[in-house]
């Protein structure tokens, strides 16, 4: 590779620090598509050996070529550009690469397999290390944030709803809530993982024909050398497994967007309840010195924002035309990954937001009394309802709140001036039902259930 | 309801015949929302009653109210457009009616609950009834593949890739395809079905702080009343359990999609292969007496075109801010039941298709010999690799392919004519392994395989 | 139309009146739906009636037929669930109502014509109806708007960038940020109006073949009639026309999202300082007696959550195949609709939130305060740049603005304490630097310019 | 750059030369993202000398900093993924750079601007160059285009809706269709320039405070340095201008989508009528060395399935919160370039496409007989309908096709035989009828009308 390759394909990828994680991004690159293939080549070889289709001796010449590193991936591009997909080129290429070493091994590459078998299970070996990367990044998010579920678990602030104050909440409560989605995606990609990661092979039409009675069996020790299950059939033209996948990891994106977008929220000027963690340089302005931007909360709602489009796409590309399709397949290569690159990237971010969480209490507590009282009005219509009925409360609550904001007053005073509340409740009443923490309802518990959750799918 | 509410709601029903099924648009209709949130105020009743919180006096003039045929949805809809969701105003008329029978009753309906309580799990409910429909519907449909695939497992047509010619495969391996994807959706419902079947209820935060310590032990009544569970906590703001339905069902509208294209290609005049049944008047152009149009398939690409579309938009709206979205919430009330009759029409035309698909096994015979038997060159190809080795071979049968084509001659006569096939070969062997039915590979092990596997779901 | 017409086609518009505007659901209801064909068949009648292609006798009897009152929108429904289109069962109900007139007239309807081209010049029909609706809407609200940018063209409110304060803005900028963006859309929709009111007209695959000689002669007096453009050719699989106007529908979206969703967070408890305007019942919660929700903006919120995959959609299903789509065609016929309510709905919301914009100066300029200073820092860095350099001045900002924030200190106190600062800026000068009102720069010409550009789209 | 940068930084272009046209790779390439800031930042410095704002001395160094070759992108990634865009760190290094050259002038650099300026106008840079591109680009199609358009004027085919064969077309009509979708988008293209080629200037919050009673002439300098117009206000927030831009390029894409669908459906082995141009090893499979893949349309058919979904993510990131968002913004940023590059792959394919055009014009009048003379009963019905009344000729010619099907004989010998057909038509008149050359309408005419559009745009 030379310097005449990076001029004749000019990088793109001034952002991918930002917004994907440096681990996807290599097992998405060039050299971890074309290792995909290889890989595959290489145990299509061992399987073919063990199950006499060739000969033993042609295994190590084969296998040796299999390294990514033997390949100039420009050519290869150009090449791909010409025969329509990357299989092609790259089995020529592999070709050449075994001739050059012991000609006779070159005729016993790729035997019976097509194009899309190669770039499937090339495909499915990629997805099965994201996976695993993604498992990893979801299971330490999710420990951070059940510890910070924990610490927040009795920190009330105010709950929001139509971004209006609303009755207290904890922001342990909240925390919970993110960490209980994104659990339950666990579970679904534990639960796909039989479906996603399993073998491509069918050769021209999907029938194996090329390989006669052998093909079950090369079909089995492929499958085994390779780890990957042997589905009931090929699915050159069934992209539901990947699609399934690539759901889970739009949802997600989905569940981050939501952390990213509670975090922003919380950090606003007016709010200032909540910060994304400060680093040198991180979220500076170039004109204002003192802001703090939500920088990596940006990257969550930026990451919702695209993948539900690319997604589209992949669901758009199911109804693939007979035994393979043109257009519609070739409209996945770039968008998994895509996908896969993308939700790396918010997780890695998610990540640093629920490690370095910063959390002002106090400030929370004085949100809290911005409507002087008024987001307390149903815990001390609640306790009224039980004396005077119902319709009474309501109506009696309805008509201080109303005072309240007329006079802007707080409501605590507001209901100590009324005679009719005053009869019922004593000042010492009136001050517990008006403390957001006597009004947290089940909010701990809420927090219990989620870590409980949490142990489990850990377990 | 009148007919001014007719006029003044108009309706815009033309294309539900066409494109939905009928159970599917009664779940999803204004009786079936409302009545959705009925019957949680019901339920919410008797587990109030149940626990303490409410006589138990209340909840028969309650449940009497909870009866969707008496509420105005006309008038409903106006007040929807001015409380800005729809139990709001629900509650108020069911309050208003409760008031007309039992006065004293009408203080203990919705006790500590919230809109989105209400909302959601009637629409749970709603879901609830949707996934019964359409997991007989997908049985249904997979029964009648399974028989398809059966009766055609040796039925040899051209396999088609990038709508080319290749291989010959079998019709029956081709229906196992579809079966298969199909059958991966039922156990994909399957196992999301604890994750969707939820009880949404959490008060005005999502607290229930309202309810005091009665809170749990009505959620759990209100849970057992529904036969829903009771999640680890309310999910007002975390909506991927629905954004996971709503993702199976894209991915079934994506494989109906491909058997509909499937089949509309090969009812093409040139193809004219496999046809949808006839029915009077179906398929019929208002021009052309003799068109047979594919009337079903065209609402199996038009589901699979318009589902994509509608599930970005949920997930796009999962970013939900804090207790209670506006705006991102909104966004879901038309959309998911839009996808689910979208789904449910394309299942009843699959089912048309599969029971009773027309199948033209002698054109498929014919079609296969288009190339001349160029799409068995690749039999030849093996059965000579292994005496001549695989490049000159390959090599050999490309130069006769060639000259078939140039000569506009059939393979095998090009073949018979060379002298070096012609010293490997017998004209008894060429036959044969010109002959498509010598060469479908594992075709009917597919089918086979797949059939266990639908027994297997099916089980 | 019977209750069993009702009960047999479940209405689901209770979020009609919430969603889209009155006017656009009857242009695009079943009754407009069908009016728009037949206002193309009479049309048709009449202009082959004046090419002498029919006998004008024959023109009145179809005319007299093409009400939409005379059809049965149900049994029309159950038709095209066979027929595959709309336009074929109403040209056979169209025919037999003719007949129960005039019989002899009946062989001249429809004559030429195939079905897509009175689905499709019914459908340009009904969006030239729903393009006047939006322009009167746009004309409507950019006038309020342009009022409101006017009226607080110098009202200061704190700037915000992230959801971080920032240097100060007024809301009359604001505003008009909004106008300017409806104003271009009003543009675009003039410039496209051209390629959008077209003619459809081709006869079966597009030739119009069966008119002979007269195919031109009745093209051209049909487009009259209908005052439309003859294109200059069919369009049957070319869609850009339709694509084109939804796509500035989803820039108006887009437009009024943002509208929405700025308001929703100037209306956040934290923030309030500008509402949508009460009315009685509107925005209340049923749990909480003073909240004020932003129910207008929720709809514009969720309208440009939704248009966005509804336009996907429409694009996805532009490569029709051939002459005449199966499938991508059917996708089109209930998305573009969609996007026409959606787009009227978030319209009139609009009207009314523009129309009756509460605004509270006061908290504004108090909200201006929160940083206490630092949002004006840039103002004192500039004018100390001059004296001391930029390097020096941004670094003695930095140095004073983080003390600020340290020691929780007003800037303005912060900055009069520094020896450095003193002896370049006196008290009276640090006033009117740290003063909003003086920091505005150019935000009231962007107002006149806006009103400028205004009054010229007006014109 | 060193390997090390490489290896940090694994590529992912496999694709690029396949999908993607290596100029617009170019503009979209790190390095042209880079020069579009820097290009703004120099013209800042010229147009801020010009009116007095900094010295003119300084001006020479800013511009011999702004080169990007100067910049380290790696470093600049890395920069990005801590400031949260790629401005900050640009012009921090940009200071670096000049301050090595020429320390004085390093504080004149920026002066007043925000780094959303830079990255919007350098933005805009880019587009205008990607813009030229396409433009030429459209203009080389549609030339080609033209041409073959008026070769095959008269060259009949089968018309095809729903993919059955129907009344004849001729192939030049067809491509008249593809190229009358084209010319729309030129002159789209030309309307939305004024709107998308202006200046983005707002400084931090968009009213060019800092540049107290200059900000006016400095932007409008700008604006002329950069031949771009000064809109009515900043547009930081407001984002349709891109939008536009955006959606007539997926309107592009979807009508090449049509283009490659048509071409890939006629070069199917059953049909093949219509060629992609072959060259050497183009479309080969590894299997199957006969085939002729449509490598071209598949570019084209993916191209037009995945530029919906990225539309849908610009509609969606429209709502941009107040005046910068975060998220939604940066949802953008590879989105829009993305869109670019596909739909510049796109045009280079269809180029090859229409430039080498093959039409195997004997094989589509063999095809036209496919249906054994049904497709012209029309023209049979028509003549009748005149002498017989049209439900009568209707009716006689379905008994006729009706017949020709069940005998499987041609509909010539079946009208021949009739005895009511043969009293009204002479069998040269039937063979007239029957000749699909004397029935293709308007077809040379919509090809002249389409021409004629061309030469209009093009002048």
């Amino acid at each position: 590779m030379t310097s005449a390759y990076l001029k004749q394909r000019p990088g793109n990828q001034l952002f991918d620090a930002y917004f994907t994680a440096q681990g996807m991004r290599e097992i998405f690159s060039d050299r971890g598509r074309v290792q995909g293939m290889l890989d595959f080549e290489a145990a299509l070889a061992r399987a073919e050996a063990a199950t006499g289709v060739i000969p033993q001796v042609a295994v190590a010449a084969i296998e040796t070529a299999c390294h990514a590193e033997r390949y100039d991936f420009a050519a290869l591009a150009e090449a791909i550009a010409v025969a329509g997909n990357s299989a092609i080129p790259l089995v020529k290429a592999l070709g050449k690469v075994i001739a050059s070493g012991v000609p006779e091994a070159e005729r016993y590459v790729h035997l019976g397999a097509t194009s899309q078998d190669a770039m499937d299970t090339g495909l499915v070996l990629q997805l099965r290390a994201a996976l695993a990367l993604i498992e990893t990044d979801l299971a330490r998010l999710t420990d951070a944030l059940a510890r910070q579920a924990q610490t927040y678990a009795e920190t009330p602030l105010a709950g929001r709803t139509w971004l209006q104050h609303a009755t207290p909440v904890t922001l342990g409560m909240k925390i919970a809530g993110w960490l209980g989605a994104l659990n339950r995606h666990r579970e679904r990609l534990q639960e796909l993982k039989p479906r996603l990661l399993t073998l491509q092979f069918g050769g021209a039409s999907g029938t194996l024909a090329a390989l006669g009675d052998k093909a079950l069996p090369v079909a089995e020790a492929l499958a085994a050398e390779l780890k990957l299950t042997l589905p009931e059939q090929p699915w050159h033209t069934q992209r539901d497994r990947l699609v399934e996948f690539a759901s889970v990891l739009g949802m997600i994106a989905g569940s981050l967007g939501k952390l990213g977008r509670d975090v922003s929220l919380l950090m606003q000027t007016e709010a200032a309840e909540v910060f994304e963690p400060s680093a040198p340089g991180k979220g500076g302005s170039s004109t204002m010195p003192h802001k703090r931007n939500p920088v990596g909360a940006a990257v969550l709602i930026g990451a919702a924002t695209r993948v539900p489009g690319l997604l589209a796409t992949l669901f758009a590309a199911m109804p693939q035309e007979h035994e393979r399709s043109l257009g519609l397949w070739h409209a996945e290569w770039e968008t998994l990954p895509e996908i896969c690159c993308l939700v790396s990237g918010a997780l890695r971010q998610a990540q640093i937001i629920a490690d370095g969480l910063e959390v002002d209490a106090e400030r929370m507590r004085r949100n809290l009394d911005l409507t002087q009282g008024l987001v307390l009005a149903e815990a001390v219509s609640i306790v009224l309802a039980q004396r005077l009925g119902r319709d009474h409360a309501h109506h009696l609550l309805e008509t201080c709140c109303k005072r309240a904001v007329a006079e802007q007053r707080h409501l605590r005073a507001v209901l100590g001036d009324d005679p009719q509340v005053s009869a019922e409740l004593s000042p010492d009443e009136l001050d517990r039902l008006l403390d957001p923490a006597h009004y947290l309802g089940q909010a701990r518990a809420w927090v219990e259930r989620a870590l409980a959750e949490h142990h489990r799918v850990n377990a």
